[in-house]
């Protein structure tokens, strides 16, 4: 038996143990679920027999190196910023690591080490980070090999609600995290480069310079500009690529509504509002709007941003109860934006039958024997319920694919890693298409951005 | 003879030197003025054989203890952040002090010290802060002491360019620090409070939302809300009032064309932009617009921020050559807001003969015996070339008046001070008339915010 120990037994980690539990009778494994929250790992470990819960405190040295000391390999779903002292740990006791986490600086410095001593840290294979990866590089690199040269990468992921539960008019739900969707975007402008051109958008425009995208199958979204397209270039071996884009996903519409709560202030985090705990819905908006001992309001609001009588931002705002007298914020010392969390949540909470959806997005321009060519390659998660979630399912998945990988000593690559190589990424994403994770490819006409292409 | 030492010999400094040196002979003093740049402290010296220039770097310890110890009082024209070290020599060697700067914490945490020293430490008495402290105080207390009750303050203060010297569609020259200027409502939403109800404008919106205010043979202003109206309340002891607002002046349609700078992202001063060296100030324009292989730069900026083809923003924006491709930002490593500020300080800088121009309204609503009233109280004050500017006037003459009333005991109040109090303000305002720096009081119709006043 193999000893695979999970840390964290968060949102994200049901997919996972239910994959690894799937496989621990062929794969002879050993598998551990440890959490600060004993309860929380139980639930779910319960799912199989083969599965034991362990309460672990890692910030208990002592513990956590005793827990990591008798693994065969360790996977940390922990939130980012505490992966570091597994990774120590893992280090010194010579054990493989998986997290679906971005590479801190702290988790980068390890490399040499973790090189010297052969081991594997595999990161950011979940699904964005993860999934985006490996599907873009397995497309940029066979373009490449083909003596292909890279024009253009866009690439855009969001978490959404499925179709068949999507029934408000903003087409969103909280899937993940809701504080990041109110705080989305701030801290600084949006960059890119576009057509050797760097971009930037600042907060207050983010939500205006949106661009639209057709999935096969599932219609029209919105992608929205993220701040830091521009790394991809080194890690994608894109240096020199003349237009380089990434962003978020939404349905038609929501971010020229979202727009409304960014110009009014509503998702500020940086201040303490005055008396949130007894201010209602309506108050709230007032806050944001002028003193007027007659106006309503509806009125100072629509004035304000100029929306016509006619415009469905309107519903939009009804719809969340935006204007609602008699609802409290009901949080002590809150800043807007916890105001305006609390709002859509009353909306927006997936409800329990509902699924989610991930989309992404990838377009790929480039040049072969002087003829200028166009990828678009698109794929589409739906959850199963809220437990397996789609969110869930594409970050574990690849997760527990890379541990097992490794375990088997398929995957043999060294050091801090992303997984951007054809050896990890074709293993992992062939994998992934017998869970119905796959990427939809369409050749079209590159249009680029050229003027010879202005019709 | 009485030693006057002033440390600073910034742009400030000029009219507050003149003043004193004018006063030296009846006044007995014998005034040095010391700057780590002697050539500077020279050079306002020269105006006068009784003033002495000497070198002072303010953080040789020894050097700055010499100086201080031989002086009679103390006047400290360096940045808000260095009164710090000359304060505590001037505890240690038992001297009265004046800064025109906000009170910092620092300088706060002597106060009990220089109370039992016996000693006055006098801040705040420039213009703003000092002359909106000692006018807006002086009818506070009259309304107050005739049993009134304050409903609603409001002030504004403006330095602008004076009316024989705009010759600009923006109706604004840098008279101070541009770059304050260019940043200017950065770094969180400005709070107030208007009949009861707290208010909250983010930066986004702050150049949206002014208001006009009519200045008798002055023409049409514009407030835009400053950041920290609130922290007034305990200030001018104002804790119940229901409406707090202060602000800045600039000439009306100054705020709705600032706007565009700000909708486009060129204000941040976060982040540093990719080539600003080379980059044409029509290359800065098209970074915060959406790339086209055909449409112009003219074009983009106006459908992205709707600026009809009438709409004097543009006639603006052209003024300040926004769209030249043959001027260069010539900075290396620089963030929008200073490239911006290059493009601006190419206009709006004071010629050789322009003037500037100090602008201050205070509104005052209180209710009396039953009934409600409101003053309205204007200063305008022009400054005389570019060394006794109006800024260096309003600055240099309250702080020099109130450096010889401590010398002279006529202000005896000991800690330190803000000129909030009757004992300080009023001889200084009654002063400060002599040199044409006077207050015009109007009793206007209260209108207030209530509904009853709506017609």
């Amino acid at each position: 038996m193999r000893k695979l120990l999970i840390i964290g037994a968060g949102k994200s980690t049901s997919s996972l143990v239910r994959f690894l539990s799937e496989q621990s009778e062929v794969e002879k494994l050993d598998i551990t679920i440890a959490d600060k929250n004993l309860k929380q790992a139980k639930k779910i470990a319960e799912i199989s027999e083969n599965l034991n819960a362990v309460e672990l405190d890692i910030f208990k040295e002592d513990e956590r190196a005793k827990a990591v000391k008798v693994a065969d390999i360790v996977v940390s779903m922990l939130p980012a910023r505490f992966h570091i002292e597994v990774a120590k740990d893992c280090l010194k006791f010579d054990k493989n690591m998986v997290t679906a986490s971005y590479v801190s600086e702290d988790m980068q410095s390890l490399d040499e080490d973790v090189k010297a001593k052969g081991l594997t840290f595999m990161n950011e294979i979940g699904v964005d980070p993860g999934i985006d990866h490996m599907s873009a590089m397995q497309v940029i690199d066979r373009i490449k090999n083909r003596g292909g040269k890279m024009l253009m990468f866009e690439s855009f992921t969001g978490g959404l609600v499925a179709p068949e539960s999507d029934d408000n008019l903003w087409h969103y739900k909280f899937t993940w995290n809701p504080r990041n969707v109110v705080v989305a975007g701030q801290g600084g402008a949006a960059k890119f480069i576009q057509e050797g051109k760097y971009k930037y958008i600042p907060y207050q425009r983010l939500f205006r310079r949106t661009e639209f995208l057709k999935v096969p199958g599932y219609g029209k979204f919105e992608g929205i500009a993220n701040r830091n397209s521009l790394q991809y270039r080194d890690i994608y071996g894109l240096e020199n690529i003349p237009t380089l884009y990434r962003g978020t996903l939404r349905r038609v519409g929501y971010s020229k509504a979202w727009n409304v709560f960014v110009q009014l202030g509503m998702t500020d985090d940086t201040y303490i509002m005055e008396n949130t705990q007894n201010m209602s819905y309506r108050e709230f908006v007032n806050s944001f709007l002028p003193y007027s001992p007659s106006d309503s309001v509806e009125l100072k609001l629509r004035h304000n941003l100029k929306i016509d009588q006619d415009d469905l931002i309107w519903e939009k705002l009804l719809e969340i109860d935006l204007f609602n007298p008699d609802k409290n914020i009901g949080l002590k010392q809150a800043t807007p934006a916890q105001a305006l969390q609390k709002i859509l949540e009353d909306k927006w909470t997936l409800q329990p039958k509902d699924k989610d959806m991930i989309v992404m997005y990838h377009k790929f321009g480039y040049e072969l024997n002087g003829e200028k060519h166009q990828i678009d390659s698109t794929m589409v998660s739906v959850g199963e319920d809220q437990t397996y979630t789609a969110m869930a399912k594409t970050v574990g998945l690849p997760v527990g694919m890379a541990t097992l990988k490794i375990l088997n000593g398929e995957i043999t690559r060294k050091g801090v890693l992303r997984p951007i190589y054809s050896d990890v990424y074709n293993p992992i994403l062939k994998d992934l298409e017998t869970y119905n994770i796959k990427f939809n490819e369409q050749n079209v006409e590159y249009l680029g951005y050229n003027i010879e292409n202005v019709k």
